[in-house]
């Protein structure tokens, strides 16, 4: 039997406890598991791509377990009614090869990724920030929020999407928060002044440019979470050329993040140098600092690994994905069992014969 | 939601018909995707090594339907109980990216390995065929002999094992086909002499030499199913070289199957051609044929969607392994569904302030 987490069950453990809380747990699993970079068998995701969307597999291994995801990006999607991005994944036992555990990852990618955007910033983003500018304020705008309020003291928030019912109820969703004070910007550029974090999580497939050069002020950090596919960017190129950029894993990057506009050459850092002490997430309060986060296997692996450990019997259920056999040679035995017995198995047999 | 089909959904479909039935049926289904060869989009697996065994992921998409396969193999399994391979795989729809069916594997690989294996044979054994030699008992054994028996006139097995409790377990199994003469042969070589096919299944992951070209016969069909894995080979590196080789897809079989040990100048057919007749599978009754068999992400797309069409609700299971949203762009809304009430998170949020 293999450990499964539906929507049900991640929602019942959600409801016991704060989502920061939840968040800060997947960081500590996400940052436990960077500080082990060299451990992992890394490999940018398998994408299949349409008209429409993309389907992407994300496996990574560290020699004991093994996790994949499955995540669908479909931008057009939400005018059918249906989600953007779901997902859902695996981790396994490398010993045995065998899964032991099924989730949902929808609502989990939208929490690790907000987990991770945390954590970089935490060793990223001036520690006197209070102001954020949330751009794009769809289905991961709320998780982004919250984290970012409640783990790293953003006070007030200026938000803007281009479909003003998103962030009808990006705000709706945050009166919750009443410590967190909310503006509506009329534009990108009036979200975006005088904020100390830019958070752009927008959701369309192309190479958009969302955030120019000339709206980034000195001591910036931005969050860039909604370019994570070749063709799909958010920033303007002159953002980067003269900002530090860290990126969670190189390879990845330059074909999926922001980086795919900069050439071979452009030095960027890997977030867990900079999580390891390695290499510094900013230089003085005047830098401009980019997380050009598209989303890593390992990331998911670690929210895999908090789930199996965190969630107990109250929150989970078992199926019969793979077959327990009192014999493992003899597959046959189940692909019968239940079935007519041999005699009548014969019978038939001798019927269709 | 999506359609799940677990271990018991799949046995009590087949408690309902003879076991070549569905055998036959999977190979129709095979066979017609085989034919738009052209229309799918193709990868060689994504493979994950360990000491102990391997896990691989196999996309393909037609551009309608997307699928994936999980399987590892660990041959040392058997011993601690458990299954050599277990899998388990996902249809989707590409137009949506969003998950449809769910479905155990484990049974359903080595029937649509058996499927996939009398597809070949159909084209490339001499039509006159009576007796096939079967080298390897284990898990998939049976599902060889009833699919070559029931669906392609084998009338005499020789069967031969190093462990003789799985050829033990094999001749109880096919006791339901008194049709089918069971010889239990002391080695290889006698067990090969004078077949008209010779199955070999077995499980080692390294450069197994089971059938060498002395043993090979004029006229033979070797359907070669376990050297399936880069270092895992079942037949002498001569046996190919005087003999018409078939592969599914030929880059993943030059890593991986029996082909490994050829140059990369040695001439192979791909399966499509052979069913498409753009390529004979078979050129008199003196040749030497070899379906030189790994296993392809296609097969597994047309098992799915087999298991997808032909098993109804009585089969099937809904699970929530995708949330359904009232308002697709309200992620957070399906976070706290079922949570504290905005007021009490409120409070919640103050609490903990």
């Amino acid at each position: 039997m293999v450990k499964y987490i539906g929507t049900r069950e991640l929602q019942s453990f959600l409801a016991t406890r704060p989502l920061e809380q939840v968040i800060e747990g997947l960081s500590a699993y996400i940052k436990a598991d960077y500080l082990r970079w060299q451990q992992f068998d890394k490999t940018a995701r398998l994408a299949s791509h349409s008209a429409v969307g993309v389907i992407e597999l994300m496996p990574i291994s560290d020699g004991r377990l093994y996790s994949f995801k499955y995540v669908n990006g479909h931008p057009r999607n939400t005018s059918h009614g249906l989600l953007t991005v779901t997902a859902f994944g695996v981790l396994a036992d490398v010993g045995s090869g065998y899964p032991r555990l099924l989730s949902e990852l929808t609502l989990t990618t939208a929490l690790r990724t907000a987990a991770t955007s945390v954590l970089a910033a935490r060793h990223m983003a001036r520690p006197d920030s209070r102001v954020m500018a949330l751009i794009g304020n769809g289905a991961q705008s709320e998780f982004q929020a919250i984290a970012f309020h409640r783990l790293l003291g953003i006070t007030e928030l200026r938000v803007f999407d281009v479909d003003a019912e998103a962030t009808d109820k990006l705000c709706r969703n945050l009166h919750a928060y009443p410590q967190l004070r909310i503006v509506r910007a009329g534009s990108v550029a009036a979200a975006v002044r005088g904020a100390d974090i830019v958070t752009t999580v927008t959701a369309d497939k192309r190479r958009a440019v969302i955030v120019t050069a000339d709206m980034v002020e000195a001591g910036m950090h931005l969050n860039a979470v909604g370019g994570d596919c070749p063709g799909k960017t958010e920033l303007q190129r002159e953002v980067l050329s003269k900002a530090r950029v860290v990126v969670e894993f190189e390879p990845q990057s330059r074909i999926e993040g922001e980086l795919q506009q900069m050439p071979a050459e452009f030095a960027v850092t890997e977030l867990w140098q900079v999580l390891a002490g390695a290499a510094s997430g900013r230089a003085g309060d005047e830098e401009v600092t980019v997380f050009d986060s598209v989303g890593f296997a390992l990331q998911d692996f670690s929210a895999l690994r908090y789930l199996d450990e965190q969630l107990d019997g109250r929150f989970t259920q078992q199926i019969d994905l793979v077959p327990d056999l009192a014999d493992p040679k003899d597959l046959y035995g189940a692909a019968v069992d239940g079935a007519p017995t041999e005699t009548l198995t014969a019978a038939l047999n001798l019927l269709h014969a």
